[in-house]
């Protein structure tokens, strides 16, 4: 399912005026955080990362995910270019900065980024979603995207199917940094369109895609073919 | 755009009472149809195919598609398999039986079916959209779909894109029969869903989708990223 579940971003802190006393001045708390592109290694956690967005959308009858079916049908073998099937960004954060992150791919450096959050966060699932990176890395979100065209632009796009940030690490501009680095990368590839679906009641989430310039479309609706329907069409006599 | 252009299908002829009098049996003409998939060789068609859509869902305005930009696009070189990435199946159809069409692609075989129809096609167009294989066959639609995927499911899917059949051959059942053909093709290939938009007051549209088994989502809202809104991250400092 979509991109629903990040709300919009936290307002920016005030400006403190000099004449504020130091010692109320909150601490600031920096976090270091990294996209990148995941490989059949991040399954696992992707897999619980997919589960917990279901969850959120209270879809999990929909939910029939594997870890083997994950892999066979996100990573198969050869691995097709970056961006030009099924693409997964995965979110890490850290306490302390990353060591120079190896560049997997010639198509793709991973995007770093240091945040400076108010309070710490208490991530009680910190084990669960540990990197295999080892160190203090854990693995907070992902956005999953593949090429969508235009015919009438005559252009690919990018496809958004579901962007996700795990719930201690919300509304501290993760989402964001999520959702600008697909579109960084559709406008570096020349391409024409990001798109993605909302539900129409997550009136959070519709301030926020308009806030980073995206229309909402009042008049389309999603159709879908699916489960018996979709299969009685295996051999009809067309 | 989307699958907007075609209508409901037409109502299944009355069985003719025996006791009615022959002479008022309304003449039956047979068309042969054919659907294939396109290869570059179509794209003057296909641009021509795609400004019609365009027109017929006022929004030329958006409509910036060449020959040369829908040819770059949709069939690069070295083409991938098809289904892997964009692919058009185009319509033809021919007054007299089609010649055994070669294979031209081991994963698909072009399907044909025969339409028995009340009154003859009056095309106005017919040299405009005759096919470069000869005869009298005239290119009378398309559908542009490609792949997407469900992390629900663990499964691909197809996005079908555009479904157009042009004005003279529409109500007569070839955009079932294109719709069928993409279907079919998912069903085959085990995947999970066929997802596309309709505009929700096309009620026609609408009716023939629910008809096929489809659903329509009522509370999904397509949002779009593009333009300049999409430009401006291009050199953004995530």
């Amino acid at each position: 399912m979509a991109a629903a579940a990040e709300g919009p971003p936290p307002p920016s802190p005030a400006a403190i005026p000099e004449t504020t006393v130091p010692e109320i001045t909150p601490p600031r708390h920096p976090l270091f955080a990294r996209i990148r592109l995941a490989t059949i290694f991040d399954v696992p956690h992707l897999h619980k990362l997919i589960h917990q967005m279901a969850t959120f959308e209270r879809l999990t009858h929909l939910f029939t995910a594997t870890e083997a079916s994950l892999a066979a049908t996100l990573f198969p073998n050869p691995p097709p270019r970056p961006f030009t099937s099924f693409t997964v960004f995965i979110l890490e954060v850290s306490p302390s900065p990353f060591p120079p992150t190896p560049q997997t791919d010639p198509n793709f450096s991973p995007i770093l980024k240091t945040f400076h959050l108010d309070l710490p966060v208490e991530d009680t699932e910190k084990e669960v979603f540990r990197s295999g990176i080892g160190g203090d890395v854990v693995v907070t979100g992902f956005v999953l995207f593949f090429p969508n065209y235009s015919s009438f632009l005559a252009k690919p796009g990018f496809y958004i199917e579901d962007l996700f940030v795990r719930e201690p690490y919300r509304k501290k501009g993760f989402g964001r940094m999520l959702f600008t680095a697909v579109a960084a990368q559709a406008a570096k590839m020349g391409y024409g369109r990001v798109e993605w679906v909302v539900l129409d009641w997550n009136v959070n989430a519709i301030q926020f895609y308009e806030q980073m310039g995206a229309e909402i479309l009042p008049d389309w609706r999603v159709c879908r073919l699916t489960g018996e329907a979709l299969q009685s069409f295996a051999h009809l006599n067309i």
